[in-house]
């Protein structure tokens, strides 16, 4: 099955690819490496502000997390015009917006773990973990690292 | 002399290779590039839980921060089924459970690094800061990117 | 126009490059990936301490970034023999000395992101986000990738 029909089976139209909020691009290529940009967390196109532990619990936080993937994939999109060269998603690092208590920061990144894992399968490498401030005050930053094949 | 002689001189024994906790793997590879998911500091296989700057010393967490590295070398022998083909130690980076008054991250993360030099020689690029939280309440976290030869 | 005029038409002249403050290397480089260590905010040679949100506001956030990247620039030159070879900068890192309160590390980075896009053309990938504290308690610490020709 394809990446597209596998969002088409999970019900995910891809939104439009995000556009940077300064000096940057949403993503870089090198070789056969992808390097994707932070991805902010939105909701309804607005950033989605919050902090773990405070005023978003975990299943939010998890919800934030897909959302981001989304958007990364819309980015991916983008940047190969066909999701179905990305031939791994090798790693990506996940910030989670946090107070000093809150220790789950690898249970909110599962919610866009997942969603990678059931577009483009296989598993990538992680890290997550929790930030002071992220801009706009959303809850979550994603960025990652992808192979394409040509 | 080879890396295992190396680890046989310091005494190290690799730890078994650490289980992801949550919807990833412990490492992708990509060409020559082996990248290892953040890997959270143990103490007897236990999360080694506390923040720099109040429940853990400096000293303390520089050996958290050289566990952490062993922890890793595991990995990289899963990873390659031979640590000697890992040509070289790319990037590490390094994230330090710290009060907001805590500043000598870079002092933590010399334990891990002071690891990784003897074992594989030469030095590597690195970051190393202070975050909110980690995953688990534990105090150090770190990710590696690695260069296999085959 | 060459790296080194754009340099000299900005009035930059390039800082000696930094020495690592432990066991790791100001740069490593793998393939065509050139890899930067977190470089640390420095003025007139010393550390460049405070927090965005506290003691330190968006225009000397701003400057201190762009004064890291002059110092990237310089470990480039450091790494390459000539700038010129440098062919892209793939992707930065931004972490940002930041309050709970203070959520415009986006806008900090800009003066890092801005040089490089004047120095090199083209725009990179980007990830900025807050952190409780930083090695020697510095503003702002940046690591990057670039991408090299030979």
């Amino acid at each position: 099955m394809s990446a597209y029909e596998k969002l088409k089976k999970l019900g995910i139209d891809l939104p439009p690819a995000s556009v940077p909020v300064g000096a940057y691009a949403s993503f870089t290529r090198s070789g056969h490496l992808l390097f994707l940009s932070g991805h902010l967390a939105k909701k309804a196109g607005q950033p989605w502000v919050g902090q773990l532990g405070e005023t978003i619990d975990l299943s939010e936080g998890q919800a934030a997390a897909r959302a981001v993937a989304a958007d990364m994939i819309a980015t991916l999109q983008a940047a190969t015009g066909d999701i179905d060269r990305v031939t791994r998603i090798v790693k990506i690092t996940s910030l989670v917006n946090s107070t000093p208590e809150f220790t789950d920061q690898h249970i909110v990144t599962n919610g866009a773990s997942e969603l990678f894992a059931e577009v483009f399968g296989g598993l990538h490498a992680r890290s997550a973990f929790g930030v002071a401030q992220l801009p706009m005050g959303v809850c979550v930053e994603i960025e990652l690292i992808a192979e394409v094949s040509t």
